[in-house]
């Protein structure tokens, strides 16, 4: 029987960074990586494959990391699981020991059972799945109008880059706003502008009924019982964790579907872990569970899990899922970092939220310059910062990065208005109006009132 | 007698930034910022009115935020202060009688004693005043050949628009590497290369014996006896803060002629506060007196002084100078937080350097990707992070600005180990080689061997 000391299933980033991180920790000990896929997409990479990128050999993830780790790298799958003799099993017959075991499982496209329809041809989902994709991109390029369901990041993301290449897109979404689960009302309306402006058909507020056609998918019906035609129909309607295995394994999964685990990622068996999409999520504010999957959260937890995966380092634990996102329409950058101001109002938190728009280079004379809006939203009493917003140019990704390590750091609107930060014409807004620290402003003159 | 509650003399960023904050902290009082410029140019503006811009009007700093917070402007100069009967007298005569008093006087461009043929015609430095620079411009505009002496930001950029516009520029430093105070050797290739490619011509590890011609420049005589011809000088050796006005008054000056404060910006006379290039600094780290002057810093003490005018709110004071610097070079951003190697070294700190190269989009296939990397400085001992470098894209500066947060919330390597970023294709580097957390992984290795 093949052995192995780490046994990591799941090769996308959070299987990855979960063993060239423990290789980094623990070099004596053996890893190997076992997937499905021959090779690996960048997860959130899929969507520019459809218009920057044109195909999704441009998006993929090498394997030269983990074998110059010397990590080995198994295509094949774990199909059953012995948690006492520490063994797998795997759909090509082989049995394989480990002595710690990650999943790193993913997660998979929902399809709602109650969608008629979505099973004709020209449906299509985003999975992580190069080959399925490379389908969906030869289909797509041959159609014209095209419908995507669902306004999340990729399903925005989608159906920008298939406007930039020509195509009739239409986007529905049964929120009253596009990105309404990430962002303020605010914040959204301005994607949706953006959106627009860029040629993308926004119908929100509105569900989708039925998908319509014979055969291939001609059309779908809404829920205010108008018909879009359709030559093809993209569903980002959300995903769902990747726990089948684990399960069967017995391994505990949560009530939102999630493999339960520890703030060392570990299951309820200490030589077992999990991370990524499939691992459970607490929020970092309200210690909630949370449902949130992202690359970089994914990783994250990746690395708590390969430094702990033999030892514990009492610091080095997971403090809770901050939500950290970012993206850009065209030239105009977004991003949001924590609670929203609806998000922490629905959770009860007694918050002041303050906002301020400035420019993101300085003088706003200078080429490219754009508008840079950040909104911070701060607990009344103790002025610790929960959450911002920010819209911006190129550097909005590492502007609400800024915000997300404030919040880790538990910082308070008091220690951001005495904070420093470094300022230039060419790559930040001016030091007499940086949009963070005014904004600190705005919600500290709240506060004080 | 007119009379004030509050008296700014200096109308530049700190200037500015102390009177509006002072204004929202107390909003009952009277607040005068007094200046001696008609208009107030942006001061990290300024290298970019010889190319990007091509003039100061696009480099002004308006007065609308001063005017809507009600806050009086006085174009005239001090010339003598009284401070047991507080009264400041004018150039014009007034007197002006106040509450409290700040120093915002900034700073002017230094002239070496030694450095002979500085007054001839066609040698310039470059003040924040207007009018001069407008001259500078006129005249550079008929000029080809046209030397920079001294390759701090100012000399570097300045060299850079100049040579955009077609200029034949040459920049010569006396230190072995350009920018050689703020990046380590490493940085400042590469800057150097940057600047070499745009066609800059560099003479480094050289100084300058003297500016040649009759009445008019003609060339510059180097320490190697060389000669090089020039059209137009440009002294870019430095600024010296403004504090002849403070040590009339009676006010301390330290050994490095900057206004003794303390960490509430206030001077030895608690009515008196001093902010920006002419205050006293302290490192960060070291504690030591520093001769950093930064539009950033200032507003940062700007923000300080203005809250803590009448009132002293314990948080609110300033914990020191963390040298947070950015800029660009065409499109290859560069930034520094906090202490580099070279100087921790030099400072005595037992530290370990790390150093991560990545992209900063990914896939690294996508339009516009730039090699993005990050070279963190710790402690040995306790892990913090003492400073930090970055090269990469337009999002440099606010990468080294997360860099400047994890050094003011004195974080450790293994915090940022843990730590979670948001990640996206367009706005960052990938979730699995972030170059700050893999930078952390390379100090974390060199820590624990």
């Amino acid at each position: 029987m093949e052995k192995t000391d780490v046994l990591v299933i799941g090769g996308s980033a959070s299987g990855i960074v979960t063993a060239m991180t423990g290789k980094a920790n623990y070099p004596k000990k053996e890893f190997m990586v076992m997937r499905k896929e021959k090779q690996v997409v960048v997860p959130c990479g899929i969507p520019y494959i459809f218009g920057s990128l044109g195909s999704s050999e441009k998006n993929l993830i090498p394997d030269t990391g983990l074998s110059k780790a010397n990590i080995k790298i198994k295509i094949d799958e774990v199909v059953s699981i012995d948690q006492k003799k520490k063994v797998c099993t795997t759909a090509s017959g082989e049995n394989i020991g480990f002595e710690k075991l990650v999943f790193a499982t993913g997660s998979t496209p929902k399809i709602p059972q109650w969608l008629k329809g979505a099973t004709l041809e020209n449906v299509f989902t985003i999975p992580k799945n190069k080959e399925y994709l490379d389908n969906v991109l030869k289909k797509v390029q041959g159609c014209q109008k095209i419908v995507t369901i669902g306004a999340g990041f990729i399903g925005v993301e989608i159906s920008d880059e298939l406007a930039k290449t020509g195509k009739q897109v239409t986007l529905v979404e049964i929120l009253p706003h596009i990105l309404g689960l990430a962002f303020d009302e605010d914040a959204a309306r301005r994607a949706e502008n953006c959106l627009t402006e860029r040629g993308v058909h926004l119908i929100t507020g509105t569900g989708v009924k039925e998908l319509l056609g014979d055969t291939k998918v001609t059309g779908v019906l809404l829920d205010n019982g108008k018909t879009l035609d359709a030559d093809a129909v993209i569903l980002s309607m959300g995903y769902h964790p990747n726990t089948e295995l684990a399960a069967q394994a017995g391994l505990v999964i949560n009530e939102r579907g999630f493999i339960k685990v520890d703030e060392y990622m570990r299951t309820e068996n200490p030589d077992i872990f999990a991370v990524g999409d499939c691992a459970e999520k607490r929020d970092f504010a309200t210690r909630k569970l949370s449902s949130i999957m992202l690359a970089s959260t994914a990783c994250a937890e990746a690395r708590i899990a390969g430094m702990n995966l033999y030892k514990l380092g009492a610091v080095k634990t997971f403090n809770g899922t901050i939500a950290i996102f970012s993206t850009a329409i065209g030239d105009v950058g977004f991003g949001v970092a924590g609670l929203t101001e609806s998000m922490a109002q629905a959770e009860g938190f007694d918050i002041i939220a303050g906002s301020f728009e400035g420019i993101d280079k300085h003088p706003g004379t200078l080429p490219d310059t754009h508008t840079q809006s950040v909104k911070l939203i701060a607990s009344k009493d103790s002025g610790i910062i929960l959450g911002g917003e920010v819209i911006g140019g190129p550097s909005a990704g590492e502007l609400t990065n800024i915000i997300g390590l404030a919040i880790q750091n538990k910082m308070t609107v008091s220690s951001l208005l005495t904070a420093q930060i470094g300022t230039h014409p060419l790559t930040t807004a001016p030091p007499t109006a940086y949009p963070l620290i005014k904004a600190a402003e705005t919600v500290s003159k709240k506060i004080n009132i």
